[in-house]
């Protein structure tokens, strides 16, 4: 036990944390992208939390309720805000805990802010403050098509809910999320929108493609020398280049870098792109293990650069 | 719902509100003491809180260890520390819930800062940090043998003990109430201690008489008027004085002064007596209704005097 707490890298009571803020929709691929980072990153140096656990009312007590659990009223974003404050501070919280199994909310848990602070959730970059608390943020944006069909499997098969009443949820939800959940996009220096390639026919398998905006809100790696200098997504032999970077405009007129990475991009080429960018940070030792996983058996290159890219700005902020 | 909200004084976020600290053993009187404070100053501008929800185990979990829930190492007691500085800052808190029932952690609940707050429990007054969060400090003080009467009565009507498990707890803890409990006795402005007048025969059903250490680290009301300044317990007349104030030292030296109130006080002396402390504040109305509650039908005297004075402290510290 004295080895064990030895070993954790604590961030230290006034020794302020470095914070990473994964914003999304219900089932918008957040743990998938957090479960790499903390298996990268070690869990003696990092925590992750779900700020989902701040739900105000829980699953009985929202049926009577004239708003769902996107609505900002139906959680308790003030002490979300406030404990987010503490963690940036290097103090412990006391988390609540909502059962997803049961709905319920239970047992609060001790969460103590180590060298690396996740957070991810419908609400992390909901309010000014509560951003102010993070070193960089996460919009996760699928395709709503996809991220329906990843919300149907998950709460059929690991929350308990019939196919009907998840479609019947995610129709009710279609307002509040547009209102309050997805206007955090406009605040994340990164957008992550993990999609099938329009105008492709990949064979079945193919891992879905990443395209990140990357806004100069903070200091991105400078791909240019390993990705090339031009913006077409064809090599001078008429090839697809299977990664690229675009400056272009965001929807809302704002310049931004849109680095695109195909599902079918080949180990290799997405290998020498994760040690380019490993490179550019003083840290010892290779590019970490454990990126890029999907499920079990399930791999994915555009998920590997997504989490490395990440990682490059918690090592690059610590 | 519009008007309960309009018409509940909340301190404000920033704005701090007056707060008091109720320390003693496992029941040494604090909820009683505290009952009567929030009826008297009305629910709307009063919330209590009991920081024994702070434990860090559960009642199963306490089994295996070699502490008892009065060790510090049991309670969550930075986290409370946290939350008492966040309620003196006037913001608000998600305070954890142990059902004394189950014995069970469960549901944390909202606690808003109203104007006063009133914080009871084993530990409010354990470390610096804590204390510097209140306004008011008192120490309940019973006898050991009346205390554990009233601890048998209650954890076996109440909290579904046996008799035996009460008498063995009480056992196991003597040492860790000792070394963790009763040190804070030393930090208190006002000790509390209801008790019967040794050497005296009062009839069966004659409240305990209460004897108040008055510590000079806050200004105290001057009652030497109302009471005289005579420091014996007899009037010329030979009659005993049913309440009388007495400078002395304490047990480690220190000067104090000692309100008596015995347990025999007729009605209209004690009500002499709030009348007079009541006018030394600036408030409107009457002494308020609600003091002096033990039970359904049972009236303390001493402790509606008791009250009445940490109630002055209250509105004079407001």
């Amino acid at each position: 036990m004295a080895d064990k707490a030895a070993r954790i890298v604590r961030a230290g009571a006034g020794t302020r944390p470095v914070m990473i803020a994964i914003a999304g929709d219900s089932a918008a691929g957040k743990t998938t992208l957090t479960r790499g980072l903390v298996e990268a990153l070690g869990p003696e140096r990092c925590v992750s939390i779900c700020v989902d656990d701040y739900h105000r009312y829980d699953r009985t007590e929202r049926r009577g309720l004239p708003f769902t659990a996107l609505h900002p009223d139906c959680n308790h974003l003030d002490i979300m805000e406030q404990h987010l404050q503490l963690l940036a501070g290097g103090q412990p919280i006391l988390k609540p805990v909502y059962d997803h199994g049961t709905g319920e909310l239970t047992r609060p848990e001790l969460v103590e802010p180590r060298r690396f602070v996740i957070v991810e959730g419908l609400f992390p970059m909901h309010s000014k403050l509560a951003r102010a608390c993070f070193d960089v943020t996460v919009y996760l944006d699928p395709p709503e098509d996809i991220r329906k069909g990843w919300k149907l499997a998950r709460d059929t098969e690991k929350r308990g809910y019939s196919p009907a009443q998840v479609l019947a949820e995610l129709d009710r939800r279609t307002t509040e999320s547009a209102a309050y959940v997805h206007p955090q996009r406009s605040h994340a220096d990164v957008v992550v929108r993990f999609a099938p390639i329009p105008a492709r026919d990949d064979p079945p398998g193919t891992p879905l493609s990443a395209e990140l905006l990357l806004r100069p809100t903070i200091r991105h790696p400078d791909l240019r020398d390993v990705l090339g200098r031009d913006a077409t997504c064809r090599e001078a032999s008429g090839r697809d280049r299977t990664m690229h970077l675009k400056l272009g405009r965001d929807t809302d007129g704002r310049p931004v870098d849109t680095l695109h990475v195909h599902g079918y991009v080949p180990v290799e080429e997405s290998r020498t792109l994760q040690k380019a960018i490993w490179a550019l940070l003083d840290q010892p030792g290779a590019v970490p293990d454990g990126l890029g996983t999907v499920g079990a058996a399930v791999r994915s290159e555009p998920l590997a650069i997504t989490q490395l890219l990440l990682l490059f700005h918690l090592l690059d902020a610590a």
